[in-house]
């Protein structure tokens, strides 16, 4: 390990702020399985209001994560879909889902 | 995928509610670098204050996560390990580094 590794990294920061953000990382694990549209977003995580999804959207949107695509149909339609940066976290959610199925989900068994 | 990869997960929840808490990846990420005592992991994130530090530690142990470990020297002498539990967080805290390199610090670089 050299001294780079060592000392505190703002980028590794960053990114983890920004997964790790209360509903975040929940809302990346829909999109990732597919969910595209606000109402579906909103109904695959419980207890997340539509305030919250929408600022979260937005932050991800801003963070280069999301795209946000716009269909001039009637009704309007709006979609939302992860960009290759995005898609690109994909293995931090796969890490996260392994250490969670392997730590998490027994404790949560055995708790019952 | 089968329908209950694609159903919301409370525990992939919990895991990332919990390693994403402000400030908890960069402690996290000092602890696996060797850091043991409180002093190195306050110096060693900078903005971190006395009361968040412990804070994060007394809730990372409560997960089972880290291990206060008390010597009974004079002065006496405190570390905080990770556990075995703890330990297994490595492929995440790799896998949000790497995504990091790949995705924040070129737009940091492109920003100066």
């Amino acid at each position: 390990m050299n001294s780079e590794e060592m000392s505190f990294c703002p980028h590794f920061h960053a990114a983890v702020e920004l997964i790790g953000k209360r509903w975040t990382g929940a809302i990346l694990r829909e999109l990732m399985h597919g969910s595209v549209r606000f109402s579906d977003l909103r109904a695959a995580v419980p207890g997340l209001s539509d305030r919250l999804l929408s600022e979260r959207l937005k932050e991800l949107e801003a963070a280069g994560v999301v795209e946000r695509r716009v269909f001039a149909e009637t009704p309007v339609r709006i979609e939302y879909h992860l960009t290759a940066r995005g898609r690109d976290l994909e293995t931090v959610v796969a890490a996260v889902s392994r250490w969670a199925q392997r730590w998490v989900a027994p404790a949560a068994s055995a708790a019952r």
